[in-house]
């Protein structure tokens, strides 16, 4: 199977963490996001260690929180030791209500409002990455009227393009994310800065983007932002303490993508970094990296039920499910690969190539074209693997069509994380 | 100004329906979906009007709910007389809830579920629009049990490309929605379904695609449609009541989208469809459209704080808004066009080109790229113009960003639709 926590029971029933996803379907309900806690928290348990053996000193994984977010999860990767990263109030908000200890939380965001910045620092989040100049004089501002110092690092563009998909590349020189270092705008930003009272500079962020299975992108990414920390050291005698990555590594979503070993990639890239370090001749940074969807993409998939199965004669075929792009807009917005199979007949030879089509009056709404299947009938259970990041939290009600639950797995029993969506839920802010 | 209920005030401010945008800003919060009620009711009045001057007895126009859907809307239209499509459960229950007299709705969707059907039939819903054999099987099956007949349309693909955009085309005969005439298989479900006994077949619906700015689209379908039912009246005796041509016409979303007069395509298109008839020598059946996009679009804008401008020298310039694709996912999906401005800065020329970057963390969160804009400052109010279609029904909750209210202009006063989203709503159902 594409993951170790996939396998097929006696019955040829697709499980998940060892546990019947058709018996779980029927009980829960489809659609359902399942999640499986153990990978969670062994994904998160392979960054935190890997860091700490091969890193320097402090260097740690924060969660990206916009993968999937929810007060369990935080609850989750509390108990592990892993901090995280926060991109809205909402996320804080959520992350505060899980008892999430905030020092451990890195705010992000490409356009933080004067009350989300007052709204952090009255929380104690530890640290805000700053993505702008505006922003900058705000949290300045706002830190000197509540007497205190905040701790920063600042987003820069390294200007890379690591060839993911352009929708999700993101360390690109025009980007709208920091602050580009070719142009010379990062320097003059950090000189601004280290003049300002009431924020403190503790190192930089830069993110290339996601999807990206070698390291050797991410050392790419470490050269220049190493050779900008050691220009700083030069022209300005700064020391960064602290180099944010950002991003993890990828996910294998289908048999084309490739396996890769997290660890192996974190002491590679560690190795780099070291001798980067030495050959610049700078004090070694703290590194932190931003995986989300590596740590949770693979815990999850979602169950659906057939509703109809069409062949077009001359054409193709459809099968219709009882969800889409309302809970997995990924396939609409970048064709995103994924992996279908029906549940219930997971052992059988697929016979079929069909269109995964949603249940949305929207000709866009599909999960996944010319797969694979067994020829499936109203009322299967089809499984698409690979879904603990960047559903549940990208789900819409469009349509008006409930969120679908999402159900936690732990040591051969389940339980509701968040709960589905009822009806009355839809009108609740309907005057 | 783009449409007839934009103007700018001796402040040099935007206004929508004669209300000044920022004062409306200003209290109700940023980001904010404005709409005009009158402009809806103006809308819903010109299909009512003119399908009921030019076209077949009992021709009407039906709200397609999924471009936008709260309690309030419904209370509108129902004040309006025109009645509705519904495609899912979930719009059926706002409906409902608003008191929408439901025998005048017509329930879609390409995979209804038995529950869906079920709740329909209690919740006495005129007719089904029938998407394929599964569904027919449940409904006959369901009705039965419930002792009643059921009125229904079939959805046929007509097999015509619209050239409009490929996710928002439906009528091609490769399409999940409907059955192929161009196949036979529709013949073939039609002699079907006359079998049955639960279900009443009443006529047909089609669906060519969205943002159509002339009616000879219509007119080609409305062709291939009569054909096919001469074809069963002559094969099977069967006479059609009711033929449903699917969707509205276009909006305008910038000046390069042609102006449309409504009333002009309708007669233009009943012309056409009475020629037909004569030709063909058929019964003139009621005709059916389904605007959406043309009774809300143009009602509404939405309105955002900028938070900060970037120019990368070199490269373009970005400003940052509030909101972005969470509340219009439009132009990550399909790069919709729409109008831009700076609302408090509205009489004055544009001096800068830049890319509108929504709050999210991803790339690809941009509401436009390259718009010539007054160059904003942060605390600035940012106008999208023509968002009252799938934007506030499109809307998620990505990087857990609350959804903005609707907020109702009529008659110089406004009311809130639809509540802002609150904190405490995104963990309502974490458990």
């Amino acid at each position: 199977m594409l993951h170790s926590n996939l396998s097929i029971n006696n019955k040829g029933h697709l499980c998940l963490a060892g546990q019947d996803v058709c018996t779980l379907a029927k009980s829960y309900g489809t659609p359902v996001f399942l999640m499986d806690e153990e990978r969670i928290r062994h994904n998160a348990r392979t960054y935190i260690d890997a860091m700490r053996e091969f890193m320097p000193e402090g260097s740690k994984p924060l969660l990206a929180s916009k993968s999937c977010c929810f007060k369990k999860l935080y609850e989750i990767i509390k108990e592990e030791g892993m901090a995280t990263d926060l991109v809205s109030p909402g996320e804080l908000y959520t992350a505060k209500a899980a008892g999430f200890p905030l020092e451990n939380a890195y705010f992000h965001g490409n356009n933080k409002t004067d009350s989300d910045i007052e709204y952090a620092i009255d929380s104690g989040v530890g640290y805000f990455i700053v993505d702008n100049r505006e922003e900058l004089d705000a949290i300045e501002r706002i830190a000197e009227k509540k007497g205190i110092t905040q701790k920063i690092l600042l987003r820069l563009s390294p200007g890379i393009d690591p060839h993911t998909q352009k929708k999700i590349s993101t360390g690109k020189v025009d980007s709208k994310f920091g602050t580009a270092i070719e142009t010379g705008q990062a320097l003059e930003l950090c000189r601004y800065t280290l003049s300002l009272e009431n924020v403190s500079l503790k190192g930089f962020h830069c993110h290339i983007g996601s999807q990206i299975f070698e390291y050797e992108s991410f050392a790419d990414a470490a050269e220049i932002m190493l050779r900008f920390i050691k220009e700083l050291r030069d022209t300005l005698s700064f020391t960064t303490e602290v180099l944010n990555l950002g991003g993890g590594f990828g996910v294998r979503y289908t048999d084309a993508d490739p396996v890769i070993d997290y660890r192996e990639n974190i002491k590679g890239l560690a190795g780099v970094i070291d001798r980067l370090c030495c050959d610049l001749d700078i004090k070694k940074p703290a590194i932190l990296m931003e995986p989300g969807r590596s740590i949770v993409a693979d815990s999850g998939l979602t169950v659906y039920s057939v509703g109809s199965v069409k062949t077009i004669t001359g054409y193709k075929s459809y099968v219709s499910i009882d969800g889409g792009m309302p809970d997995n807009p990924r396939y609409a917005l970048y064709e995103s690969d994924y992996t279908c199979l029906i549940a219930n007949k997971a052992d059988k030879k697929p016979d079929l190539v069909a269109t995964i089509a949603g249940r949305c009056c929207e000709s866009g709404d599909l999960i996944q074209e010319d797969v694979a299947l067994v020829t499936p009938e109203r009322g299967d259970y089809l499984a698409v693997l690979v879904t603990g990041a960047y559903n549940y939290s990208m789900a819409s009600n469009y349509n008006r069509i409930p969120r679908p639950p999402v159900v936690m797995l732990k040591n051969g029993e389940s339980y509701v994380a968040v709960k589905r969506e009822t009806y009355e839920d839809l009108i609740r802010n309907d005057m």
